[in-house]
């Protein structure tokens, strides 16, 4: 199975299909063959590492793979039928299929008489997975709200004025973050009004090897000669006010995780909707009152529906500090 | 000197004057006598030690001191005469004295031809004499000003409820870092709102030994039968509105650390007047947004008059944080 956790490493990282890795072995346990999957409307690992075995050849054998075989008549076909078919004996995969439609593999698989295994090496299968599990059962992406602020909650001054609020270090550790996630949100509020190029730099303004796609939500027009349509990927406009109806959409074209980045208004309307899975609060070491909070409305009246969260972890980030926290599930 | 700093400690800690120790030795460094400072109006620690002593037998000894000896006529008379009067022939101390009447005492002692020598065992002489001696440099009580609030620096759900947005050890928290400030502030709003007893409690409901002594800012009357009048020590309400004349009157009663538990305004209302030397944050990991603000207006409009801090400290209680920050000094 580490081997399968390996080699499905092969595959793309991002994109709407998971990394996946297959492993055939013999009954002496020798390998017959590998596979991997790369990408959608490609060969899933188990075909593809029967593809490369001669008729029969995988007779009785063992398939070890990294993630429950499907069950569903996509662009490939079904995988438990292809491993039936091809007469392997036995299946030894790590984590369950979360699909609506491609789930009951394994039980096709029994059904058909073959000894399957599930749940094997679960933590480093799960691992491999990254996002794309989390984001599979959400059925949207994972999403992280970030919001920068002052000890007492200000994201600006009450002119509007808020560079430098935190640090380079902070700063940093943003692009880092950026360049990590599949997309980087923001409303339109922000885009008229700094017009950011949301890309993921190093200090010295070279960029990351890896940028996350621009996400404008909101119904305003971004203007033609904006910064944000000058990065490496063609932004894409969410703009139909529904955010949960956005985040569908934007899974389907495969963005797992969705960093937002502001501003206020629409920070608070992910809070306020239930759909925000992490946030990263930056708080520098300063005062500044005022009217213009990190945080705007978020639908709570009383002290008893307040969103609790989990503090993951506490981090100094030169003078600033990041506080990591997770949403807890409502009851 | 350790010893002068050991024996010192039998004076009071808390009061307008400070715990001070006075050794005096022989020429063949045993010692002749000890003495300690028991309060305004007793004799200051060196009076203490020369009355143990017959006359003459302090002739060329040496007096090691651990606060420079005082040289103005106050109820005592000057300790820097009374040592040169009993021919004491060197002096060795801790801090120099920060009064503006009482210093001046190492150099009446080196006209008077005795050889002194200060700064001895600074940092043990210094933490002595604990907030004394940084209150009476500001002359006025050391400020903390302490608040509670969510993630997104609320104090309060929209609808006033903030019962209970901390945890019980953050509670803990500030229940001993009432018992060791010698006075707690509060305004007439927090007072007239919440009727608190504002005394130092342990979880079980029982009193700490010191307790801090209630002060109430604002004009507004505090009722008669307010639960804060029923405590160990009667209040002192502070009814001028102008916190540094406020400060200055509590500092003369002997208060050297004062710790403001709100409600917003006064809080605000002591960081916008720059009389707040320490802040203490603790942050609930919830998310509350509205309009409830732990600090509001403190008159900053743009990002570079932000108040900066130093963060000293970040703690976990229980499910809270607390940051502990001192505000930086403006250029
Ligand atoms: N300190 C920080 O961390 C930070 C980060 C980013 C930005 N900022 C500052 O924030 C300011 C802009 O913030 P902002 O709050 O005005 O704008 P914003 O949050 O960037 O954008 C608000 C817009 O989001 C759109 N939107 C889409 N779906 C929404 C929904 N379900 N609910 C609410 N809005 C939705 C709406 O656009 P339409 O009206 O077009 O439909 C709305 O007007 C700028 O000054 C910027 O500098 C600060
Ligand atoms: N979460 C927390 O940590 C926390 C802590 C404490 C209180 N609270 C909540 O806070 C609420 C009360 O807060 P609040 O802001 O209304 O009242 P507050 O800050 O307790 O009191 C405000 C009053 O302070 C007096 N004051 C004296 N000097 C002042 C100055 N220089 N500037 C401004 N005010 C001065 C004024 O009294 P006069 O008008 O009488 O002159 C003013 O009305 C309550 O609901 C309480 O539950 C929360």
């Amino acid at each position: 199975m580490l081997r399968a956790v390996e080699i499905a490493a092969n595959g793309p990282a991002r994109g709407v299909n998971p990394q996946v890795g297959c492993v055939i072995l013999a009954a002496d346990g020798s390998i017959l063959a590998e596979g991997w999957h790369r990408g959608a409307g490609t060969p899933h690992a188990e075909v593809d590492a029967l593809s490369k075995l001669a008729a029969g050849e995988a007779n009785g054998a063992t398939a070890v793979v990294t993630l429950e075989p499907c069950n569903h008549t996509g662009l490939t076909g079904p995988c438990s039928e292809a491993l039936i078919a091809a007469g392997v004996s036995r299946v030894v995969y790590g984590v369950s299929d979360p699909g609506d439609h491609s789930s009951g593999g394994a039980a096709r698989l029994r059904e058909a008489g073959v000894d399957v295994a599930g749940g094997v090496l679960l933590a480093e299968t799960t691992a491999r997975l990254g996002d794309w599990l989390p984001a599979a059962r959400l059925k949207r992406p994972v999403v992280t709200v970030k919001w920068a602020s002052s000890l007492d909650g200000r994201a600006a001054a009450a002119d509007g004025t808020s560079q430098w609020i935190t640090g380079p270090e902070a700063r940093a550790d943003v692009h880092a973050r950026r360049a990590a996630s599949d997309a980087i949100g923001v409303g339109t509020g922000t885009v008229l009004a700094d017009d950011p190029s949301l890309s993921a730099r190093f200090a010295d303004g070279g960029l990351y090897e890896t940028q996350p796609i621009p996400v404008v939500f909101g119904a305003r027009e971004t203007p033609t000669d904006a910064a944000i349509r000058r990065g490496t990927h063609e932004p894409i406009f969410a703009t139909g006010g529904d955010l949960a109806a956005e985040l569908r959409a934007l899974h389907a074209r495969g963005i797992r995780s969705l960093f937002i980045e502001g501003g206020p208004t629409l920070a608070s309307a992910f809070i306020a909707a239930g759909l925000a899975d992490e946030v990263l609060v930056y708080l520098a070491p300063a005062i500044l009152g005022g009217p213009r909070t990190a945080i705007g409305d978020v639908g709570i009246t009383t002290i008893d529906d307040a969103l609790r969260l989990s503090i993951e972890s506490v981090e100094t980030l030169g003078d600033d500090l990041l506080v990591v926290a997770t949403l807890k599930k409502k009851p």
